[in-house]
């Protein structure tokens, strides 16, 4: 019989300590997975609408296929030469804009965003970096500093510039258009201008090109290409975190695409393995070249003939299932579906993303635009208890996160949609 | 047909870079594997006397089924609950003193080092930490600082100091006994001292418990005891990185216990999913629970239940074919004949380690001392040549780096020293 929920804190807490994090005020205890669904110990199933990390599915029979007989033939470091990683690295290579042109993998998008920054350092000499205001790249002490939505130990370092994030909802002084993709670029310019006071040499701006955790903004007109632009007339390098938006989860294969500004480092993790812990920075041959020359990288797990069989397994699922294509075409007929639903609830004030990942902004009114939190949390809570799994985000923690497997399909939006709509009814 | 090493090189220069680090002058291209044997492309088979990352055996088959029959199942990150990374924190914190009692999981040594370093700055306040002067506990920009043997870009900052490693081979001052230990530890007082000066707040001490990047020497009686006390007495931690030494690799379960005093915090990687990225930091309940109430930590893949499930196999494998035991006794054969060895080559200046870890101490002159790295490197190439696999470490690169999987056999044992007696010869 499986454990009472009680129990099982009481044993978590105990072994892994009562700050260690968990989803919803009744947790879930998943015991199995299967495309877009989830299992509990009860038997009762869940539409996964949350994890993008299974992005071609739970549990997907060629990836686990893939892993199975890599695990059982070889799991070596790289340090000797093995095939998979070069046939992974070649197949994700052609993904990318040519200039990105080589990889270095890891394990985790926090190795990745640590080493991007390095990467940077090593090639501009700068060690001043700019992020946004409401954000989140990973859990090492460096890229903790760049964690505008939970300080780190010791706080920030003088060597981080936080700028607003590109909100054209609540926008910057009420302003639109080139005015307010100019007001918002110029903070990036006077980030850089005040490194340049305090004598830090300036390295670049790291952003997710879809502002994932700040709630994906319909970001302003121009606002990239004028901010990437002071970035790269400063001698520093535009790093694009793609752990959220890349494979396919834009109904694009890579989040950069959105703006058309091609990043100089791209770095990758989440749903790069479907749940196995691979992790990537590509970039292009020089960057990596030049950081290679001055600081010995080896990571012991990185691109193994497993992981890199993993990784592989991934690309071919979403090539052959067309799953780029259906994040876009589903995603539309969920942006649809939530048009339908804005209509009916007054507290939906927004409603962005782009492919299979959405941001709907709760207010309290639509007109004073006020951030409705409780509401946010009431309404994950909810969908938990109807069988739905959701999130929340954004400096205000008022924005519905939605961000299903790829596979995600028009009957599975149905009934996400449906749900949403009986469980805002009560709130 | 297999590509040739010259194409294989040119490729892998393409994608990845050619300052992607490499064994030996003429790399190995590896594709099975199976306990302690390797096996290439054209059939050829190698003795693995270096990768203690596949602790049980080269895709050890209980490992392997853990592996798939979780993945098929479910993969997801901890936010929901699962017993299987309660099963595996309960079973693993029991190998350890009754002080270490909580753990955190992650997917590398670099990061549970990482978090290691922050976890001891979150209770002691301290920034300054203290590290030997040639070693390295991995590869994130925070502990890339640690990284004696490789400097990290921008160099080292304020807050590290490097001490001696506790060598008596060729012992600080030609002093012995009581007062080496005590010019070494008087080393770790004086960096305490000098953050003092600097008015940087101390943090603590981080090393490998058996010094194992340092080349493994045999620790001068009582000096962890002094040295720790110092740590104690100015309010740091000591920090033990078991990612080398952990999990029955010296023929105890920890390389701490060979000193016997008890780290405060314990980081641990490499072995523990035998190849399946998952790593952890045990420490007392009290000092996880007050960096967790001080900063958000979240792993996504970190404790997963497939990766729990594999480090749970790990251990069972472990327990069951009692590899500690094996570690201890196979460990000491080879010691054997290693000693034998020494009585015919004069190169071999000191044989040292513990368990199945050992280090050869190549010298050009008995008296002197004087390292030998050019024989280091002809030795590991012409082993490889000659079917084993091996490496070399030390601030000099002179001293031969053994560590194989832990289910290494008498038979095996023979097979290495019949080998390295015959590659010395000629060397």
């Amino acid at each position: 019989m499986a454990p009472t929920n009680r129990e099982f804190l009481e044993r978590r807490n105990r072994l892994l300590g009562p700050g260690n994090p968990l989803f919803y005020d009744e947790p879930v205890h998943l015991v199995r997975g299967e495309g877009v669904w989830l299992y509990d110990a009860d038997g009762q199933r869940y539409l996964d609408c949350y994890n993008n990390v299974p992005c071609v599915g739970h549990c997907h029979p060629h990836v686990v296929e893939a892993l199975c007989e890599q695990a059982a033939k070889l799991n070596t470091h790289t340090r000797y030469l093995h095939e998979n990683i070069l046939d992974y690295a070649e197949h994700l290579l052609e993904k990318f804009d040519d200039s990105l042109s080589r990889v270095v993998l890891a394990c985790t998008g926090s190795e990745a965003n640590d080493l991007a920054l390095r990467i940077a350092t090593a090639n501009t000499g700068g060690s001043g970096f700019i992020c946004t205001n409401a954000t989140y790249h990973g859990n090492t002490a460096a890229v903790a500093q760049l964690s505008s939505i939970f300080e780190p130990i010791g706080g920030y370092g003088e060597h981080i510039r936080m700028v607003s994030w590109p909100d054209s909802y609540r926008a910057l002084h009420d302003l639109s258009g080139e005015q307010l993709s100019d007001a918002y670029a110029d903070q990036v310019r006077a980030a850089i201008d005040s490194f340049s006071d305090a004598g830090i040499p300036f390295g670049g701006m790291i952003v997710c090109p879809i502002f994932a955790n700040e709630g994906l903004p319909d970001i302003p007109e121009g606002y990239m290409q004028k901010a990437i632009g002071h970035v790269h007339n400063a001698g520093g390098l535009y790093i694009a975190d793609e752990v959220q938006a890349g494979f396919g989860r834009t109904g694009k294969w890579w989040g950069y695409e959105q703006s058309g500004v091609v990043p100089d480092i791209v770095t990758l993790g989440k749903p790069m393995g479907a749940g196995h812990p691979i992790s990537g920075v590509v970039a292009n041959g020089k960057l990596i070249d030049e950081y290679r020359s001055r600081e010995m990288y080896f990571n012991t797990f990185g691109g193994n003939p497993v992981s890199s069989a993993v990784a592989m397994a991934v690309l071919e699922v979403i090539e052959n299932e067309e799953l780029v294509d259906n994040a876009a075409t589903v995603g539309d007929y969920v942006f649809r579906g939530f048009r339908d639903l804005q209509a009916r609830h007054e507290m939906i004030g927004d409603i962005r993303g782009a492919g299979l990942f959405f941001g709907i902004d709760l207010v309290t009114d639509r007109d004073t635009k006020e951030p409705a939190p409780d509401k946010a949390k009431t309404i994950v809570n909810g969908m938990r208890n109807n069988g739905i799994l959701m999130s929340k985000i954004g400096e205000h923690g008022n924005i519905l996160k939605l961000r299903p497997p790829l596979c995600f399909s028009k009957e599975n939006a149905d009934v996400l949609i449906e749900t949403l709509d009986k469980v805002m009814v009560t709130v």
